[in-house]
């Protein structure tokens, strides 16, 4: 089948990689559309040393299941991490947290810029027919934006800022605007402004920051920076997200966190069945993200395009 | 009046140092006892740029109050954050984190490695006569330790790691020893191991260390390499609390922290309440950690003696 290959940091277009064969517990799926993500690009940067299909953001039709077949025909939606089910990770219930696990187009699991990737059943959501594909495959990153709600208790009337606004942090500003807090969202380039202000969402700009006046503080930037900012900005006692995964590390005072008494809180894969919910009550609409199309056989252009500064999504139609 | 003075980096006993002058709303104390704490030798390796006096940890008797002469006589211990009272953080009932305050011994405030200091009133608490001089001098680091129960809600059996057994580590591993928690504390030294010992707390060693096992890590080791250990140490979805301040940065890898959704907590000082009847209950007892006694005269060796590898506690007698 068709597949974007990435290895040694390279991403290659192939015809000739086989099917996946489905094991027990599985379905495979045939991939409707897919989204291009900042964790892809770092991929073929070289953040970690994954070999093989990439993609982890999609849509498809489940066209096999090895156990039950009501799935066939279905339009699904899956999550990126397949468990183990018996390490003390899993059995405490933090399955995506398994100790063994792969997780799809990331590690040690094929991913979804191909014709065909298989899941684990458990893993698959079904899409409500309300849903479009080009609605639908933003809900793995929709459900990492949710996470930060599951993760921290946001007061009505908190000032909260959310610092960076391209793929992810246009998800979390939308998720986060649905709440009572006072949002504030740092975006640089026009494109980015635009759609937040068309969600009349506050736009703020770098010089704009209420230093170390904001109870929560998002860094989304997928850059080293926003921390710098996320620190300026956060009010002694609050609590910074991270949102970022990149290569590298960051230097840090942790002795200023230590007297500011500040909470960093990591936060990365979320709930499927919120963000399900939230795009198909239409309060989320994240189809004015999307940049660009591109068929696979111009996988290549599409990561290229994906990179280009204020980009924001790019999506890929292996049916194109 | 005699004291110690920090500028430049360098440690001095001077006499002509005035006593202070009392203001409105203020005690005037005189030193009993007072401890040395690694801030105070994080301060003179030039962790902050404080000119003055330094010293935090005092126990000491009120011999003139501004306001209220009921007070005179009262043995006190006090809170080290004078706050304004007025801005943001003061109002919204976080004192400690004042905007505009100073802090005993070590921002614009003289502290207690003097015959004489002063404190608001409102910082001062009243030591119940069953608690000696010994055990009252440890209240501010007893505050300090008992801070991470109010921050953290520590849930009976979680596997907790205590990384650094001096001065602070050996309150903290007391105070949470008072928990139903599995707690495992790391020593190097032999004296502070044999102290946990004598309290029925198990002390392991780097290579004991249960690797992504521990839900909660407390880093209290006073250098960039506990944050590393904690990092091993740490399960996904854990809580790292972080107790050391010191001059420098430490690199940090965000991604990871984000890929397992860690939370780091700053922690500084708490509230003296709990630990004054920690004291005066019995439930601790700090008096072990003293290693020696020296008079305010002899404060630089004091000093010199608190750095060396494993020290626990120094005190100083201004009345000596």
């Amino acid at each position: 089948m068709l597949s974007l290959w990435l290895e040694n940091q390279t991403l290659s277009v192939r015809t000739y990689v086989s099917e996946p064969i489905l094991a027990r517990g599985e379905a495979l799926v045939m991939v409707r559309l897919a989204g291009v993500c900042s964790t892809d690009l770092e991929l073929v940067r070289g953040y970690l040393p994954f070999i093989g299909i990439p993609g982890h953001e999609f849509v498809g039709e489940v066209t096999q299941s090895a156990d039950d077949s009501s799935l066939v025909g279905k339009r699904v939606v899956g999550d990126i991490n397949i468990a183990c089910g018996k390490c003390e990770m899993c059995l405490s219930g933090l399955i995506r947290h398994c100790e063994h696990r792969k997780t799809l187009g990331i590690r040690d699991w094929n991913g979804a810029f191909a014709e065909y990737l298989t899941l684990p059943i458990k893993n698959l959501h079904q899409v409500p027919n309300t849903v479009p594909d080009e609605m639908a495959v933003f809900t793995e990153p929709l459900a990492a934006a949710h996470e930060i709600l599951e993760q921290v208790n946001l007061q009505p009337g908190q000032r909260v800022l959310v610092i960076g606004a391209g793929r992810l942090g246009q998800l979390v500003a939308q998720t986060l605007a649905l709440t009572d807090c006072r949002l504030d969202v740092l975006a640089r380039h026009p494109r980015q402004r635009e759609l937040l202000v068309s969600r009349k969402i506050t736009v703020i700009s770098e010089e704009d920051i209420l230093k170390g006046k904001y109870e929560v503080v998002i860094e989304a930037t997928g850059s080293p920076n926003g921390f710098t900012l996320a620190r300026l900005a956060i009010r002694p006692r609050g609590t910074i997200v991270l949102k970022s995964t990149y290569r590298g590390n960051t230097e840090v005072d942790f002795s200023t966190i230590v007297v500011d008494e500040l909470t960093l809180v990591g936060s990365r894969c979320g709930s499927f069945e919120p963000a399900l919910e939230l795009l198909a009550s239409g309060k989320i609409d994240p189809r004015p993200l999307i940049e660009a199309n591109y068929p696979l056989e111009l996988g290549i252009q599409a990561f290229e395009h994906a990179a280009r500064p204020g980009m924001l999504k790019i999506l890929i139609h292996p049916g194109l």
